[in-house]
């Protein structure tokens, strides 16, 4: 039914993991990652520099395919783009970022005017991008200056790069009528969330929407939670990966808020082991259909379970470790189904953590049966083609080396439900 | 306890690096040390494990011998058990570090009940060893206190140990009539500055200190600033070395608190190579005299200087750039004296780098020409020997394994101005 | 002149960088590469895992483009089976890997009785590709393979993979005439070498070669030469990287061996700065014509050069400290140029350190002024084609993982001289 | 002294774990420790730099504690300048050490004539200590020094520093009556057999030892062994740790020479699983008295086991898969007891992971229930002292930084055989 009705006239929401996705938030690369080197890669999260150009155009082809497929896709440089032509909007952001703690002290005038003097577009690229003391113009350089280009690392900035936006998935996340907006692990990330607090709270678009949980300017201490580990699965269940990045203190909250609105019934929670290659639940089990998921066994088998529901008595929130229950047979059973058909990760056992590694369960779907993945993890693709699974492939060479996929990198904000 | 005047009677406050020590705030070791294992000590910033009951003796001996010199020791565990004994400081504290987004929704009210349980002294000895979900009474332990048990790292804890309180000197600074509540650079110290605002806030012999700069329930950013890198040298100049836990941001921020004041008059920047094993500017260059300093060559030649001076216009800061004039000459300069005499880590390449690394340069004056430090860098004790510095030692085979010496776990509360 | 003389008649020898190139040696990606995981990527010397199947596209691409350009391209694989072919080479190759201390007692009749029987194309495949305790027949497994399946990394193989022939630059090395078979810094690389040896002890093209120096049946303790370091420029003149994996101790053995053969009249060393991204000399400096160099400027700065020329006196080895005058002065000096062309790595501080680490730098010349180069670092290819220089690009998405571009993947067999 | 036969007239032979110590290697901290910097440590394999004459004290303290209890304790500075004082030996091990391979052409005259003008213990110094370009006297330093000086890392000495001969029990094993030649896995030790061989080969009362394995001359590829990982047991069993450190590739070579001259029955391997901190079998596994075993179980409880016993058919060792037994009780029926008293790394889950990192587990026994550990290890010295065995302390403050205890420390030569 798609071109027909105007989107725009959709509420935002997302009611599973597979139904018709309608309406998407991606970021495609920029800047941020043509700051990437050698050198700072690792604080930036990637495991290796990217051909930005050709990054630019596998990305920039994913979202044709999304397009052509009926999808309305967001991209955040423009979406950020208008928000920062609102006026009110350029000053709330910079008010919060171009501050002493950040800047410094005498830079923050000539930056904030340097900023103020350029075009929505502009700002939004250096926003994402990250302002360099060196992007500054030169009749700006004083002594504070002299100061800040002795500093290092991260420091090196007046405003850091932010790279992992690539990855939408992870800063807010819909879970059906509402968002979250999170507080990120890592700290090279807890910008993102600011950028997008700016558009729920600006653009006309967003601000109306109804945020569950979280605040970039609130200060979460252990409490962190990232989209990859999130799932409204449908029916009113959530999984939730508890990772090194999803805390249980973020974790438990969340599922108050929602029970609180009524937004959610159960909430199923996969205790994963530490691994670095198991960063986020959606790296390692993500659905393709109804009942059909990708998922790789090795981390998988080791998961353990807890249900959390809705209670009468404080905090609200009543929990039940599922003890040996495989996590499969926990999330089957919380949408009433016989079980989960499992398509594990191809190969034999260097190809099957090869294609983990290159995201190869990071599948996303555009409705039910239908999914993008990487090219490259050829022996996945071909058993999720075996069990009768559309697969729509997206060129992973330049895109996976920040070790994310489809799913990572699309934030869905309108997706229908679907019956179990 | 040597001079007439009763100590208590003295205002707090540090007019020099050398001048007579008269009272000084250091921390045990103890439970959070414990829990040191080679699995987490990476993460809590310590090289190595330690034998706790011998450090604790060695620090003893330490404390022993500055009493005997006439110093008054404060130490930090019955210093926080005198401020948990105060009903209003023990809730003020414990409602900011028992929330949901530290111990978790469901965990609360039986830990925060637990804490209220106990004793001052057993209370602080969680309050800086850390608090495990193992810690618990039994019955405390319902379906929350399982997903508890399932998350790993730091968030085991429901407080997190703060084994780093041994070095006192990072978490607030006396600089002349004022100290600083300073923002640390590692999330693993993040707790520490907590802790001390509670004592400066309640604690009577503390609230009536004047704050010049920082607090712990604020967001500072990038402006992150500790002890170990600052130094009121005297004679209204303060050196402050840059680096990665010290930043411009805050070296900026505290220039100009202390210029409004009149609390100094010129802050001497020290921009320092970015090497761990130069963590701080006391970790390679410190006072043992009015004009005398013991400093490790290879990084200290490396270092660039500025000079921060009040102005009259914004931001209040004027900034110098010192070229290549040695950091040495620029300190010279600024307090009036010819120049310093230099004692360098002593012995062949080998042993002074050896001796660097084992704070060999991290000396702590008592009053001038009289130092601690360890004992096991014999080369560089002799040469201070040799200059006619008077040198007690301390045992550091189990103390040192932090990367700190006697500099380090020192935090001067009231010490004596110097003439130059 | 290509195809009318065929190639077989011509001797191999490779008197310069830039000259003609005739013959080449190199090696597609394949089952070795397919064993590479994140697990044992960094043990095999990669900084990620790759597309194989592209890989091995992208490099056929190179090797077409050769062809195309007139260049006869012997394959590793390839050569490798034709020399598995001759009973006796592979009974000298089997006999030297089939051994206790590398299979193991117990495995060693079944092993070698499974690789017999095996066609030489097969057998080649696990020379190169690895063996591991799965490849086995299913019957050959006893307690003695259980025993070994319990062991693991490096070790859980029979015969270890060698991802890294795919850069063959370095494993041997034409100087001029003759060849050096050189011992590889790494384990991991080791048993390139020995492959190489069978092909030059038994294959009917190799079997006549003069080698130089170096035998993969000594052991060579510190002395470790790889072809990515040397660089037989022409004149007479050779240059050698000092570096983490070319030591001092090779270089002055091999430049004695030409020195006494004749075959050189002067090498000249380059002292590396020690960092990762400097592994070898042609990762920062490389030819593209007869007096024009790429090179990245942030290490080639800190090269400290000497002049090693043949001396009567014992050990027949004159070393020269060359002091503070630039590696490029010293070369052209030694070639008799008034000076080199330089190229330097381009873009802005991120671009080119981006592309440094992309192999940027790493150009191999077809001849005078054409040079094939990854297409990734197109500033720098950018500046070479405004140079004067023709420039042909390579794929190198999943090719340059390993960190090696169109040098390192090329060992020439025959190249031109050239005048200066 | 105490018996009355004289030790000398007693035949090298180690019959046992526990059975009366007589005779045992050990090696003082020297020179080679001087040169550990927080540099180089990691590639020497220490984890922190020591104080070297606080280590030389407390290592003294536990020989004097042997003699004092009767062992003959001789130490490899000794034993070396004993053997260098032979004119043949010390031409023979110079001969091999001073070669263009490892100090380089054009630096062998000189380094060779300085050597030899050097007293026996002098040598031995350097030997062990490591020869670095700066020691040569300074009309040495011609062009060659200078391109050596130019060099890094383990090349910058002509001999390598040893420092992990302090830890006698790896380089070379006395099981029953002979003794093994053990190639070490980390290259950095490779140099510690070359001397044993040149002490075995020459000094009169090493000369005529049976040799079961092992020659440091020779290449043994994967074939690696390392004394901590064995232990001869007594009654013909030896058990043999399978780790990072040792091979099945030497294991199954050793258990065949032990079978073929009839000095073992039974090997047990105990498959270590693959971790830092279990680098070696006696790491985490000693034995206490003749039944009594201390141990780490959170390591050993993932051993897995093998039995390896004489066969007639090739190639003489038969192996059998032990499944899921218990490694104890696999020992306990080797040995024909009901099984073994255990006492684990005392304390709770800190306290055990702490002490087994600071070589708890560690013990080495004087006689049947009499063993000597470190001090530190408090809780698990209490846990032995309770089951009733004779615990003597070792200052383990300095000496354990490079993860070894009394086990590590000691090469028996002489130990008597025990009854079961």
């Amino acid at each position: 039914m798609n071109p027909a009705t105007p989107e725009a006239a959709r509420p935002l929401g997302v009611h599973s993991e597979v139904g018709r996705l309608r309406k998407v938030l991606v970021c495609s690369p920029g800047l941020a990652h043509r700051r990437l080197t050698p050198t700072n890669s690792d604080d930036l999260l990637f495991d290796d520099v990217m051909w930005v150009e050709n990054a630019q155009r596998d990305h920039a082809d994913f979202v044709n395919k999304l397009v052509q497929r009926g999808v309305e896709v967001v991209e955040l440089h423009n979406l950020l783009t208008e928000t920062m032509a609102l006026p009110e909007a350029r000053a709330w952001l910079l008010d919060r970022k171009i501050t002493a703690n950040e800047v410094g002290l005498g830079l923050i005038d000539d930056t904030r005017a340097f900023l103020d003097s350029l075009a929505p577009r502009e700002l939004t690229d250096y926003l994402i991008g990250g302002l360099s003391t060196a992007d500054l113009p030169l009749d700006v350089r004083s002594g504070h200056a002299a100061l800040a280009r002795e500093g290092v690392g991260a420091r090196e900035y007046l405003m850091p790069p932010l790279p992992n936006t690539l990855y939408t998935r992870d800063t807010t996340c819909w879970l059906y009528g509402g968002v979250t907006l999170n507080p990120l692990y890592w700290p090279a990330r807890h910008g993102e969330t600011l950028l997008m607090k700016a558009v729920y709270t600006h653009h006309p678009d967003f601000k109306d929407a109804t945020v569950w949980w979280g605040d970039p300017e609130q200060d979460w201490g252990q409490a962190t939670f990232e989209g990859g580990d999130i799932m409204p699965v449908g029916d009113g269940v959530v999984l939730m990966g508890m990772s090194e990045r999803t805390s249980r203190q973020a974790i438990t909250q969340v599922a108050r808020a929602l029970f609180e609105h009524g937004a959610a019934r159960h909430v199923v929670v996969a205790g994963m082991p530490k691994l670095r290659s198991a960063m986020h639940l959606d790296t390692v089990f993500t659905f393709a259909d109804r009942d059909v998921v990708t998922l790789y066994p090795k981390i998988m088998d080791a998961v353990h379970s807890f249900s959390l529901r809705p209670s009468d008595r404080a905090p609200g929130v009543e929990i039940t470790d599922e003890g040996d229950t495989p996590f499969t047979d926990v999330v089957a059973k919380a949408l009433g189904l016989p079980g989960l058909r499992v398509i594990e990760t191809g190969g034999d056992v260097y190809a099957s953590e090869r294609q983990q590694w290159d995201s190869g369960n990071n599948a996303v779907a555009l409705e039910p049966g239908v999914v993008f993945t990487y090219d490259r993890n050829t022996q996945t693709n071909t058993l999720l083609r075996k069990a009768g699974i559309e697969v729509i492939t997206i060129v992973g060479a330049e895109l996976g080396r920040g070790r994310g996929g489809g799913h990572c990198m699309t934030c869905p904000l309108v997706r229908d439900p679907i019956d179990f």
